[in-house]
């Protein structure tokens, strides 16, 4: 076997062993490369006085390389290790990436992760949450955008369904082997997103979902992309904390805000509060967050113009002191104006021309809206 | 007459004769003196020429200074002016304060001010927004808080309202003479204000609301009080303004978000965005807004705590690893948790301590919830 192959070997073979992110794991790596560290849990694995080692020894004594391997393949994954065209640059940005990925379906990472954003939220997502998601998830992807999120109930699912719904291409990462369907209510959903897009996860197959494993998860959907969305959270969600991860790694957070009497939204208000995430309300503020600087941003929003809003004072003032509908005279509208009668005049020449007064018998009078 | 009295009665004078902020009465003034600019406009109001003195001439016409006098009378009301002990000094923070204020109800603008806020908002709030402005108005009425509004329909109602509910001072600012009922619907809720707390204008009696005054009216609203809320505000929205003017002029500005999909929230969402509006969510972030720096710190709000989020790591790894319901032995828990049998001891060790796991005849468990 040729170098670069022995260590997607030996990568595969941590992602078995340790946990993602495991502290000792990666003391070990850091100290010995990751080949060596192998060697020496496997090898050394029965020195009880090494308690570093003692660490994997439950594991080691059910590790099967060749199993992993067959199951992987069995589950229509492939592996993919950093140096692979399809390992996304993203995860350069964690302090621990992951060894290796499991990943299924058709969507290359790398090519995806320039333009994608993760939108996530409450499982116990409400109506409107859920609403909001769908519809920005769909928006993103009409943009061209890949849509990430964690395959959970309520918000999660709700952005993998609209951006299918757009025709987009969507990846869900999961805290468990990418063979299983998790939540299985989700079966559907997983199977659909499979299809066109990508289930990842950086634990082997045959992995069962844990709490702890959902917090190492959640730090993947917030590197991998330009940036992510919370759409609704608690404040002590597990979404709240991928927005954390996601500003801690460099990559811009927004929040979409909700009543204040939801608790779904708490979490969301909190961060815009606690200064570490922006307030989103639709696609395009997404995209201008996400996005490359200098493009892709939003129109600063303003309400419908009048067209008096664009005259000047003395005709907006003028127009204030006119009725409804009756008429008024000069010197009234002076007066009520607190103008010039001159000034009035000047006003009502500059209304006139906008086609919003008109003079009759017993006076000026708005022009009637048709 | 003395010459404070003479300059009170220039001050009533001024506001009869010209539009609050008006430019030229405020340019004649700045090089006269409210007196002599007065008496300029008074006795050379004849002299076609003088473009500045011509703005007034329509009013003068009309003007009479004892029937002021006596109409303020007949109101009820009293006029205030700068060096008044009633006169509060917040006012100071306006480029263009008002020449005088007319004034009906028990309450001293001056001793509320240090500890007041203004609520503001759409007329045209949803249930939400009108239910939030009368808690909040509540909360800080409870909180020995003055509420300052508008008297609009809508949100301003809502916020007065909920300050009479608590027994609280609440004062509002008309862009109409103090003795109207501006919308008449709020005659009974006017009547209800005057009688515990305000009812203020810088406009002389009989006169009407018109456009350009509410504007006027709202930096009054703005300045007045240490910090205003924004319950609900479309884009366009006069209650924004309000909050533009009151960051302007230097007081703290929050806003309540709502639904994405509701535009009675939009505006009030865009300027958390542009970013001179903080957002507030409860009474609690509303006095940390606006209440004395350093003091009337609100709760950073957290949800609730867990008892295994306060154990170590290996605690929380070992309790993800313990099923619902049954039982686990250490091995097991070693496997799932990626840990030494020596961790996995230590972490049941310290859930056992705090009442969280037991031993049983087949492994660890958790102790059922009671």
């Amino acid at each position: 076997m040729n170098p670069a192959e022995d260590e997607r070997l030996a990568r595969i073979s941590w992602a078995r062993l340790a946990e993602p992110e495991d502290p000792v794991a990666w003391a070990l790596i850091d100290k010995l490369g990751l080949q060596e560290a192998l060697d020496l849990v496997v090898h050394g694995s029965r020195r009880a006085s090494n308690r570093a080692v003692a660490r994997f020894a439950a594991r080691l004594q059910r590790w099967d390389l060749q199993q992993d391997l067959a199951m992987t393949d069995r589950a229509g994954a492939r592996v993919l290790v950093p140096g692979d065209a399809e390992w996304p640059d993203s995860f350069a940005a964690l302090e621990r990436p992951p060894w290796c990925l499991w990943v299924r379906g058709p969507a290359d990472l790398a090519a995806l992760a320039p333009r994608s954003a993760s939108v996530v939220g409450s499982r116990s997502a409400t109506e409107y949450g859920a609403s909001v998601a769908g519809d920005l998830a769909a928006g993103l992807g009409d943009r061209g955008y890949a849509v990430v999120s964690g395959a959970a109930f309520g918000i999660d699912a709700a952005a993998h369904r609209g951006a299918l719904a757009a025709g987009a291409v969507t990846v869900a990462v999961l805290a468990c082997g990418v063979e299983r369907a998790y939540p299985s209510a989700h079966t559907g959903l997983l199977r659909e997103i499979g299809e066109t897009g990508a289930i990842v996860s950086e634990l082997p197959p045959a992995t069962s979902a844990m709490k702890m494993r959902f917090l190492h998860r959640n730090r993947l959907i917030a590197a991998l992309t330009r940036g992510t969305v919370v759409v609704e959270a608690g404040l002590r969600s597990g979404a709240l904390s991928t927005g954390r991860m996601a500003a801690r790694v460099g990559r811009p957070v927004g929040v979409v805000p909700g009543p204040v009497t939801s608790m779904q939204s708490a979490g969301c208000h909190e961060a815009v509060r606690q200064g570490w995430a922006t307030l989103v309300t639709e696609t395009a503020e997404v995209i201008e967050l996400v996005g490359a600087i200098g493009t892709d941003l939003a129109d600063r929003k303003q309400g419908p113009v009048e067209p008096v809003d664009e005259l000047g004072t003395a005709a907006r003032q003028v127009w204030g002191a006119l009725p409804p509908r009756a008429s008024r005279e000069v010197e009234g509208l002076a007066r009520l104006a607190g103008l010039a009668e001159h000034e009035v005049l000047a006003g009502l020449g500059e209304l006139d021309a906008a086609g919003l007064v008109e003079q009759r018998l017993d006076g000026w009078g708005k022009v009637s809206a048709r």
